[in-house]
């Protein structure tokens, strides 16, 4: 049994205990929040947990196995660093840290201690994911040639961080976690309408040596709300819409042939338009997958779906998104931060 | 009554000469293709006109008043100069010209001669276009705020232009018909599944000096077919869909207020969501309104909607993203185009 | 204070217990239920409310003032008849009773004793209908013409009652909330794909004096959800499609006109066809709305929006659709049961 | 070749001729309208075919094999029946006849005479149905247990056939084609909203000895256009929605097994839920096959897909249904009419 600490009880929190409380390999033994009230209200529906205001008095414990943190994203680095130098295996929740430099070194030191850390990007775990993963292994999608996310809605405009840091994480850990080559720079672009300079509206392009591409739009300020994802193969293309209750993907048997351009003028490409076909999605509760994949890593040392090296992808993109946008839209090298 | 000629009898022709053949202030004269099997066809349906296989045999006809233009677009520079050299009033299908250089020059000298030079971006004429200028003329929108562009489909690859010069001057022309603010800078990413290098996914954002901002994803390797504009102001919004039958537009009573952002960790913007508007659309042909407004435009100098100076500025951006493509998405500045 | 005892914690009675235990006026002071698990189950999280097995041990307490039905509907009868012998206020789960006797009994009964008989139509209370009812009053319909409702899916086929015992008593309460006219007869279809005879598939006319008409379709066999009620007016008709998250209620400015029938071959109808109009829905919960009117129902004498006599419509239209459907869809009066 | 005349050049007509004069077995020689005008417009379009205004100057011609007739319902009779005692093969505009009695007159001395009687319903050539009626022969639908069909729009309302014999056959004549049990009796209830008593709303249902049933819901007065079909069995599911451009038909791979109902207050179904799956659809225009099957009867002796048959059967409903209406909806055995 892994002794857990869970510790924020804000948005995520509640949904992160049930879903540890009901995995039979965790026992969630701590809740740790700043504020009495947030622990009072879970203390009624879990009157088994032991509720903490800080992490300290908790962390020395040897029967604590390992901490969950749902804290804001500038504070997951300190907390992540304290909980693996005790000894403790750890979740975050996305995105993993504030920057990449942090990211890295917080793989490091869990390397060196052989501990897990693992990042909680759920919308992996989600029947819709797997179901488009599954797909992609079977080579039923052939070549990947792009990936194209809107991802729009009225959304509260944060005070920290901007739009792409708030919605983009859940699409780059798909594209990371469905297509393994490795992107070469990005661009963005984006613009605020506040007067904290902080955008609510962002594009992101994603370049990568071969001709795939994968782009990126996402916005605080639409009327409409937007969950798409485009894959398109040159065997087969997949839409992933979020929002429709019955039909989240849809795989389309249309492809394109590069034909002989002997001819300048005639069509280069020929396409192909077939059945559509619309997968059942397993209905399960992707938080439970996640909470089972993380007890996994800890008892089985396989490495999680939502593994820190894939985390760490998302938040170096972020970051270099963050340079080019203040910088007008300039390409920028990952490289440029892979070397830290 | 003004006689014209029609030059180029491919897939937009038939469309031009039956919408000026029943304009009543339109005499279609002539109609020019080198093919005779396409004049052949058209004259079956139209024994009154007269078909001809060059330009050069009607040019010179001082009873020919103005020309249409509906030839591949690298043609339209040479056949418009020679046109208006002749004194004839000109029509060119979108986009104007290959390059902006070329299409300042069509200007000056049809301004010279008193010519009137237009080009036909048909969408402007449409009745949902229209019904959206009307609102935002009687400022129901508010300050507007973006513009984010979705053109999307299945589509012919094309050996010439790629998906920008194919798709984007429609959202292109509709954006400055809407937005009068001058753009100042253009990024542009893209890439190319063909062996040719042209483009058949690209992306392309336009800054603007004011947090205005426009975006446009254009594809022709899309399952799914999306033609989307969101149209965002402080007091509404307005969504687009050109695919929807009966809803082409509505209006969302959506708007958001910026508050004091005196504490840094409270909400910065108070979101409003209120009805939505569908208004019923005008459906009449967009073509024959067009066909009226060159005719307008000649009998009585009214400055049409589509003039040549709303053209250029197509052109210019179209231009200015091919070089910010072929230089890795870098910002292109118009004002280095504008000097031409 | 009024003092509540709810019966039945099955599907729906967790709902009423956390929507009457949140309301200001009630206070939930029993919960009945023959099954001790589910009463351990609400004990856990109400632990202030006395759990007990069956109503007898509890009626006679004077303190306790309304009692709340949600067991089978079989039980509804005698449930409510001993409640309000002793004197207590009564909610009864939709439908009413089996027949349109037992509730006219329970109408008398409780009327002699000066009670409050109400049934929870919940659907009444949803800003939806609301919304609808707010139209309708404002006269901007004009005058009902149809209503038509489609309520199918994938449904549990039930052993004691069908189809149109599930599913029809939303839209039936609907129309007589919306429509005051006196309906006159029934006419209903069904058919039972399953061994013990009960209709999963049926479809219900309703006749009335007028011109009006309304019809439903219920079905627990479609692979698809719909939820969809067409009203005609002569000046607006409503689209009330209740799957749609955003746009629940769409109002179009269609009406038609009658015109003078002189010439028989020539159209006798104008239409007119306009704009759509998609108010914004009040998101509060039906159930709070709906626990409140009986709250002011006991306190203030209101007579509530789900009255008992609207109930009693609701069951007559149920028990004669049930005659029509095993006599071939025969046509029914409902006089031949209202003089019951 | 086949020679033919069309009569009647009003709506359909139009389209008659355009895929006649395209089909390669058949040659229109005689246009055949009353009116000169219209006469005046196809001579213009096709300058061989021959017009005249009545049918007497022609029908002796032996060189005519062929009559189209696409004239006013009320006139069918006496045009086929004239036709047929000339010795020409006979298509007619559906519906076949405005009575059971004429339709069954009609087969019968055309079946004396050894000529071809076919009706065109011109549904069951499109792409959808001929998919649908594969995947039912296939045997993956299983035992049919219901046809539901909704077909409502804004629509004229006509002087002489209300709305079930104007939307109705579509549907009717898709249901025979596709499920062959005989129907043993309808019932119909409807309303009208015009003084001249002509239905504008009606509900229809088909009883069957099995348990299948088949419902009809057709109105002139919608402000919304639905054309659904559902058509359930016993292993998959099929929508067809006309109106979606992309996704005509959804086969869902949903089903219902009838397990032993020992516990009667135990689930009596056990539904699956599984894949969607949507098929591409023939694209070709449906008159053209039509056109082409007509031809074939002709000239092979092929029983026609739209045969005389099953074109009376859609008669004798829509004359029951009537019968049905004017009866408060009594059911109206079919066999009462069959024995005419």
């Amino acid at each position: 049994m892994i002794n857990i600490a869970i510790i924020g009880y804000g948005y995520w929190g509640p949904n992160l205990l049930r879903n540890f409380n009901a995995n039979s390999n965790c026992n969630v033994k701590y809740l740790v929040d700043g504020r009495e009230d947030r622990l009072k209200i879970a203390k009624n529906q879990y009157p088994n947990i032991e509720t903490v205001t800080n992490i300290e008095s908790i962390i020395e414990d040897s029967n604590l196995h390992a901490v969950v943190i749902a804290t804001p994203v500038f504070t997951h680095f300190e907390l992540a660093k304290l909980a693996i130098e005790h000894g403790k295996h750890v979740l975050i929740e996305k995105p993993m840290t504030s920057n990449s430099k942090e990211a890295q070194l917080l793989i490091e030191i869990a390397e060196k201690k052989g501990l897990l850390l693992m990042v909680d990007h759920t919308f992996l775990y989600t029947g819709a994911v797997q179901k488009i993963k599954q797909f992609i292994n079977k080579n039923e999608i052939g070549n990947l040639q792009y990936f194209d996310s809107t991802r729009i809605n009225l959304g509260l405009v944060q005070s920290d961080v901007n739009v792409l840091w708030d919605l983009a994480p859940h699409d780059l850990s798909i594209l990371f976690y469905l297509h393994n080559e490795k992107p070469i720079s990005v661009q963005a672009t984006g613009v605020s309408h506040t007067r904290n300079g902080i955008e609510n509206i962002a594009y992101l392009t994603i370049n990568y040596q071969s001709n795939f591409i994968a782009h990126f739009n996402c916005s605080w300020s639409s009327p409409v709300k937007l969950r798409n994802i485009l894959i398109g193969g040159d065997q087969k293309m997949i839409l992933f819409n979020d929002i429709e209750p019955a039909e989240k993907i849809k795989i389309y048997d249309t492809g394109f042939q590069i034909k002989n351009d002997e001819d300048k003028h005639r069509l280069l490409i020929d396409y192909r338009v077939g059945d559509i076909f619309v997968p059942k999605i397993d209905q399960k509760e992707a938080l439970q997958s996640m909470a089972e994949d993380f007890a996994q890593g800890i008892l089985n040392k396989v490495t999680p779906i939502s593994n820190a090296h894939k985390a760490l992808e998302v938040v170096k993109v972020l970051e270099a998104a963050q340079i080019s946008i203040k910088n007008n839209g300039k390409e920028v090298k990952l490289d440029s931060l892979w070397s830290l």
